[in-house]
């Protein structure tokens, strides 16, 4: 970003951007539109301007970059968008800061899925619910809910409670770095979809995942960072 | 890291924090030896000192964090110890550096899972690669090989064959950030274990994972954002 001249973006993610964005040309879209936003930003690069196309997160987790891609594959690009060179730059994911928040809950293996059925057929979404639920994965999940969308979570609520335990822990952070941040730890055969918005990431535990409470009184959510910590087992070995 | 007075960490980590470890006092660990690391570091902090312990990549993601809330819980901490505040910082994780040099591997639902058996079972792990194979996730690799391990990854390989095309792309980065990185894109079929080491992170693309090389003549690797970009139908349609 500190190098552009021209930041594309949708115009909350420009603003917050603040001192990084002055004296740059901002070129502002609304929430949603994504593809115009994309084209736009490698037309104008195409033109030969050094572009900055913000989103939050990390670009590359459920977000623009793959849009890029897409965009170059069969996009109508002219050709000198599809000539411009690309740089992908990685941030932090809403899964990253909802565990950091909450403990180590992606201390071994964990998935991403996302619940919205706009671009993928709910089949795949399920088949892939219960293959996460086979391998015990530690699952985040995306977009858990929409307006219309409630019935997804609560489908995946009931696959994972056939293979994990009622009391593994679940978070849930809901306004990540905004005001009104809040984040729940509730053990999974009470999670209860009225208390999931847009806003919420749900990150479900393992089998191996446990909750700690500290002296300072918080109580967190770990992951061992192997099987054999279900027997309490492994402090003292080496990974 | 910025407002702490003491580092613990690997020599080589805090090396690489140059200015940052300015004018504060360094706790070197050699590699390995983690737990030590952890123990000392939250010990220092039990006498009042502020802490940071440093960590390569995502503290949250196979990495130390984890380590701390283990010994809060039957670590066998002194009492100051066991009351320290925490707060845990994210950071790029080795899959999502790997993703930004490579394209957009991550576009849609992906996975982690660690291959080394030193702490969990091997027989965990082939059911974690079997469900990861039978959901269809991107599939990211941690500790893919060792000096005396070389076979789990050949066993992944063979089973993935079974649920995704030979021509899937494969992500190998090697020495991502330092001086020899190398980022190689090979097909599923064709994946060598011998071209792979332990600073070697594996990408797997899932059946919907695709390349693009790019007018600058770069080939990229990316994941549409959703299934039904099978038909080259998603574009103009909005997440």
């Amino acid at each position: 970003v500190s190098h552009a001249t021209d930041l594309v973006g949708y115009s909350l993610y420009l603003d917050l951007l603040e001192d990084l964005a002055s004296g740059k040309t901002r070129h502002d879209f609304p929430l949603g539109r994504e593809e115009d936003r994309v084209r736009h930003a490698m037309e104008l690069a195409g033109q030969g301007l050094d572009v900055a196309l913000v989103c939050s997160g990390d670009a590359g987790i459920y977000a623009m970059a793959t849009l890029v891609f897409e965009l170059f594959n069969g996009g109508g690009l002219s050709d000198a968008a599809s000539r411009i060179d690309v740089t992908v730059a990685p941030g932090i994911s809403a899964l990253q800061a909802a565990a950091a928040r909450a403990g180590a809950p992606l201390g071994h293996d964990f998935c991403t899925i996302s619940l919205s059925d706009l671009l993928t057929p709910w089949e795949s979404i399920q088949t892939r619910v219960k293959a996460a639920a086979e391998g015990d994965f530690v699952i985040a999940f995306y977009n858990p809910v929409s307006k219309r969308r409630r019935t997804q979570l609560a489908y995946a609520r009931d696959v994972l409670l056939q293979h994990r335990p009622a009391d593994t822990p679940v978070i849930l952070a809901t306004n990540l770095g905004r005001p009104g941040e809040l984040v729940r730890i509730v053990p999974l055969g009470d999670l209860n979809v009225d208390d999931v918005d847009m806003l919420t990431v749900v990150v479900v535990g393992s089998s191996d995942s446990r909750t700690v409470t500290t002296g300072s009184g918080k109580t967190w959510v770990y992951t061992p960072r192997g099987y054999s910590a279900k027997e309490g087992t492994q402090l003292g070995q080496t990974v």
